[in-house]
């Protein structure tokens, strides 16, 4: 954890008076928490574009009923082993499978993988959260 | 404008310079400069969500050839014609049209109009672009 | 305008019925209108990515009374201006205007034109709405 | 698994081209496969603004060494725990955490539950991801 440097910001009473507001119904515990976190969400988007390694989470919702789907997502994910650091698996009800696959790795690579996750028949949803491995934003 | 008050942030020494390359990468004059900007996206999200009166800028697509799409397209502005303020049409080429509305009200009938409009046969795209009447987030 | 082509898609009938009630909603014609929507989404989130043309719409709040903000904004714009096709301005109210710029181009030199725009102080607000110049999209 | 069933659809050809070229580069089996997919994603945006039993990830990174963060983290998880199914964690480095958060519930509750975890202090990005539970979009 790097030292904490303070600085001066000047913001309009008003704009100030609104962003409290904010951070109250966020829970925050102050406003440079708040900033912090405003700043790390820009960072982040930026890793993700011009970045080398960052982290990711596919989530993914399929009928575990489909034939065939279980190989093709076990061989895809074999495919990008490098990749994938876990998984998680939900039973939702009697058909349905929540499936969360904790990825890491580049930008665009950790994009083909969800996209090729997501065209495989029976996967009903998936979402690519794009997160960080948390040295280059703190 | 609102009078400025000033206060005091502390942020980790390496993200202050993470975040300080980000705010030159992007030609902001100073740290506030860039804050403000954070903290008002925030603030409009928030507005969409539970405000009453957001300014939102709908941008379509489409060919002026096909059948009653102009037409379709006035019957639906006029619906809506205490949301729209102006519009904006650009000859793209031979058969392409882009046409910017600017818009005022309501975050949900916003939305609507929007989506009435997207869903014109002919329209080959349309997206609503989320902004704000200015007086709230300063 | 391109000839129409016809071919069978086959849909879990659960599912089509929930789409039917969706395309009823949004008050699409039949379901090729709806589909051709999110078909074209597809296609200019990719023009975004990988394509060399493509337009956009730039929104922008601001305060026309802060010190050199106009020059500054048409500075930019001139710096900009193949980009730039024209722009509409709105009165808000005493203080605060809207303006609306269309422009066409490079994508990535739209992001940099948008990114240059918000960073001026006194832009309380700018997004970039990426839409396209239709001739890819038909 | 519902029954199928099929339908006729009319789409430009140079339309069809392009689709049929996005099919190709993600990988999906044939065109109802990735119509499916795009229908789909539609009706999720819907179930999280409408619906009441949905599934999203929470995505956190965090520095495990901030004093008191593992005590909140588990505080606010037992606050909601009828909302979370199960969690992951991943060890990034040294200092960094990966902790993935499986959710079920209303939409606002599971909002509000990120919103609480990522304004913890020390959490550095909080990401959710809209999911399904998969029994209304098949």
């Amino acid at each position: 954890m790097s030292e904490l440097v303070r600085f001066g910001v000047s913001l309009e009473k008003t704009l100030l008076e609104k962003f409290d507001k904010f951070i109250k119904e966020r829970n925050y515990t102050n406003r440079s928490e708040a900033l912090r976190d405003l700043i790390r969400q820009e960072l982040i988007k930026k890793e993700w574009l011009q970045g080398e390694d960052v982290a990711g989470t596919i989530t993914l919702v399929y009928d575990h009923h489909k034939r065939d789907l279980q190989n093709k997502l076990t061989d895809i994910q074999h495919d990008y082993q490098k990749l994938i650091i876990s998984t998680q698996h939900i039973h939702l009800d009697h058909d349905n499978c929540l499936e969360i696959i904790a990825a890491r790795g580049n930008p665009a690579n950790l994009q083909k993988l969800a996209d090729n996750i997501k065209a495989i028949k029976g996967v009903k949803h998936g979402t690519l959260s794009m997160s960080s491995v948390g040295k280059d934003i703190d």
